[in-house]
């Protein structure tokens, strides 16, 4: 997707760790208008899925499945939530993340009345790196008895393993920018083509 | 917002502790046309006011604040974080905010780059109970030097303290629901008129 990869390029910057950061645009401040053309991008990549939900996890990944679904027919958002929430029943699905960012494990639960075995997910998150996240949501969905229709992800750290790791299971994975390598001293970004 | 009282009479239910879960179509599985209709509310209602930046707090409240964004002109979404994360430079405001949700006290900050002393700040939340979370946000801003020029809210609990305390600072809060009471009991709820 063109107008992002040029966004990263102009507003993105990369800190050492291997850390992008997108907050004037995607994960603490949001264009909203960028982030409308990133959900018509994946309605135009899973449209003809017969989606009936977007799964998503908290917090940055809701923005983009909302903005997503707003292009899709009806389709609810779903996000899973990290933390055991008193306003949560029971009744949930759980699993462990471990995250990339902040260097902890979640637990990482979605009530069951909101994914059901009929249902058709696509999974939507802003970053895909090395894929944690990724397998703690497709393991709610097959808890659940659903299948993974499409997972939607806006940035992908194509030089970590979890976008090699979730395409060799089989899944419909596709990233709207694939960046190979980047480099903190420089500040050079390299998109795959 | 009748659409919305409606939508809370239909499916929401009442858990002791003046608990209302709204989960099956605002803060968990989220009703996108409705979320796109309570957008459209908050222009409405804050349209006239030139706001230059939508505020609001991670998780459950960034969905609403982008709905409303994409009916405003070209105005970017700003979430608060919960809690220092390594993708945020140190130059960020902050404040503590004690949920009633949760029972815990989260350090929330933003970033200065995103909340400059010119901006007109249009604050967006879920919900409204005793105020924390609201006056956390406006301690933002006004380390920001910026003005909060609305407070738009979902579904405010009439009957906890935060809406009153927040109008008798002068702000032009607007809730979109206002409950005066419900009952765990009989599951009744009562709107203010």
């Amino acid at each position: 997707m063109d107008l992002l990869k040029e966004r990263i390029l102009k507003d993105g910057t990369v800190k050492a760790g291997n850390v992008l950061k997108v907050d004037m645009f995607l994960n603490h401040q949001i264009d909203v208008k960028l982030l409308d053309e990133i959900g018509c991008e994946f309605k135009r990549l899973f449209g003809d899925k017969q989606i009936t939900k977007i799964l998503t996890i908290e917090a940055s990944g809701i923005a983009v499945a909302c903005a997503a679904a707003m292009h899709f027919d009806d389709v609810p958002v779903v996000f899973a939530k990290k933390a055991q929430s008193i306003n949560l029943d029971g009744e949930s699905y759980s699993t462990k993340i471990e995250s990339f960012t902040h260097k902890k494990v979640y637990d990482v639960i979605v009530s069951k009345k909101y994914i059901k075995p009929d249902d058709k997910i696509l999974i939507i998150d802003d970053f895909l790196a090395n894929g944690c996240a990724l397998l703690g949501l497709i393991d709610l969905v097959k808890s659940a008895g659903a299948s993974v229709e499409g997972i939607g992800i806006v940035i992908e750290k194509g030089f970590q393993s979890g976008g090699k790791t979730i395409r060799e299971m089989g899944l419909n994975l596709k990233s709207l920018a694939i960046i190979d390598s980047m480099d903190d001293t420089t500040g050079k970004i390299v998109f795959r083509e």
